[in-house]
């Protein structure tokens, strides 16, 4: 049992982390989780704490890395690096850390693969193609991201997070892997993060009035986190991708009206839609083109939205009966925590 | 003379930044100059260094600022960044220090004009823009750069390096000023960082045989290093311009043919022309819409290609003769020093 390999999720205690951690624990590997806990929940991890094969260390990958993992180095096989807030009012909160989470902890970790000769997984995002003119987007759309405005921090530090990686693999410092990941949605995402499948879903089910951002014709797409964690390890597991960002997400275009009316089917409400005006930068369009995922690692999203958003109604409701009972309301946000 | 503000100069011993040095110096500022000696030239700062408020730090941005720099933390007024190798073969051959330079370098630097209430200015670059669709390049235009690729690890460092920069600004932290600098020669370049002018002076001078990368066909603009200087002081000291990214380089397009033809003219050569295919990513063309300087600074060059490659051209040749003086042959690259 001591000789198994470690696969590394730093974020692993985040929303897709989660996910990641319990499928690697499935597939049999250890898991060395590692996670700041500012914008994870801890509830994320419930189902994984007793596994004999999973371990948390509560770190900040801008600071050196810890010794338990520095220690572990020899068996560390896998690294995935998760390790970002994710949502715009958690990221731009502190841009000058979300720079250095993508930049200073993408570096350490990369260092670490190099030192451990572990395969590394960069979780890049869609906002690297900004508000793309080119639709749908492929992997070789250079983007148009304002490297001046208030995404910048998120959207330029993954591109530079890309860089770092590519820079890796190439120089064949460590074997590396980018993931471009689209918009993703399910059980354990955080209510309060301000993005739209979580927003929509609260308010609809708290029965408060429903917020939309712009017109609600702003399009994306959605992809179920369990088919998302599955292209993930596909593509960690997969032979020459290593310089090649790879984009993962669900091709299944709705505007913003249509996922609301596919909530207001799960979650009847007679709430007032109320519209704000859409963020600074805010794309109007996102939808991956997965040829090269399909191609490569064999994958596509198999979760229709209809089935995606029933499971994710389903744990939202549980989890607010949840923080009920724990008398932590759900209006807390965890950005003022 | 203890009381004298202070102008701190990162990359201060390099082409342009030692002659930066020099005009504050003669504009009445203590210069504190700091510089890790990677790419920059000692000679550079030969006319300053008995200069009474001249002094030198030898520091990497990326290591934690030296005591020299921050015990005098309350008298810098201006800190003006221009610490990152600028050459293709310089900055690609420790892509990971280029990266960490850009944004862990100037995350110190920005933390250093926060407590110090210095007004902080960025050298960032036209290679922000990448491989321009929009000609010429304004100050909105978002770019066209390859995240993933071998020049990444520069222009999506300075990308990153604007973002935080804007961070600072916004959340006033710190009053920040951000120069996107287009191509820029004179005096003081490297004989050997492989770029276009000191390269075909260089061959010229020598009489070897001229190296033109693609067909010759492709534009840039050249800009006189007295000009850039002017621009970036001008730059620092306006007023309302801290949100604002500011294009600095001379708006005169050529052909690097006929570049090659100006040099002939001053260095009369009949070596042979030998055509090399363009490096990966190589802008076809560049040239800086100065409007935004003209109005918000009441800035443009003045010195004329013909002028400034005369006086780059002397400076060189003399170059040259104090280098064989020194028994330094000049092929010796700095890259191998």
């Amino acid at each position: 049992m001591k000789e198994k390999k470690i696969a590394l999720v730093a974020g692993g205690a985040g929303f897709i982390g989660s996910h990641l951690c319990a499928r690697l624990l499935e597939q049999g590997w250890d898991v060395l989780c590692l996670d700041n806990m500012l914008t994870a929940r801890p509830g994320n991890l419930r189902a994984l704490t007793n596994h004999p094969g999973f371990s948390f260390v509560r770190a900040d990958i801008t600071d050196p890395l810890p010794d338990e993992v520095v220690e572990q180095a020899d068996r560390i096989e896998r690294i995935y690096n998760l390790a970002c807030a994710a949502s715009p009012p958690h990221y731009q909160s502190d841009p000058e850390h979300t720079m250095l989470t993508n930049v200073v902890g993408t570096d350490r970790l990369l260092r670490l693969a190099e030192q451990s000769g572990a395969r590394f997984l960069l979780t890049s995002t869609s906002e690297v193609y900004g508000d793309p003119e080119q639709h749908p987007q492929r992997e070789d759309y250079r983007g148009w991201v304002n490297c001046t405005g208030p995404r910048a921090c998120y959207d330029e530090g993954k591109r530079a997070a890309e860089a770092m990686a590519f820079d890796f693999g190439r120089l064949q410092r460590a074997e590396v892997r980018v993931a471009r990941i689209f918009n993703t949605y399910g059980p354990h995402m955080d209510p309060r993060d301000g993005r739209v499948v979580s927003n929509l879903i609260c308010q609809a089910l708290e029965g408060q009035e429903i917020t939309i951002y712009g017109d609600g014709s702003q399009t994306r797409s959605f992809c179920y986190v369990s088919d998302l964690v599955d292209g993930l390890i596909r593509l960690m597991e997969a032979k020459d991708v290593s310089l090649t960002p790879v984009n993962l997400g669900n091709p299944e275009e709705y505007t913003i009206t249509q996922l609301l009316e596919q909530v207001r089917a799960l979650v009847p409400t007679t709430a007032e839609v109320v519209y704000h005006p859409l963020p600074v930068d805010d794309p109007r369009r996102r939808r991956p083109d997965i040829g090269r995922a399909r191609a490569l690692l064999g994958w596509a999203p198999r979760v229709p939205l209809a089935a995606g958003l029933a499971e994710t109604v389903r744990w939202f409701a549980e989890e607010m009966q949840r923080m009920q009972l724990l008398e932590l309301p759900v209006q807390e946000t965890r950005l003022s925590a």
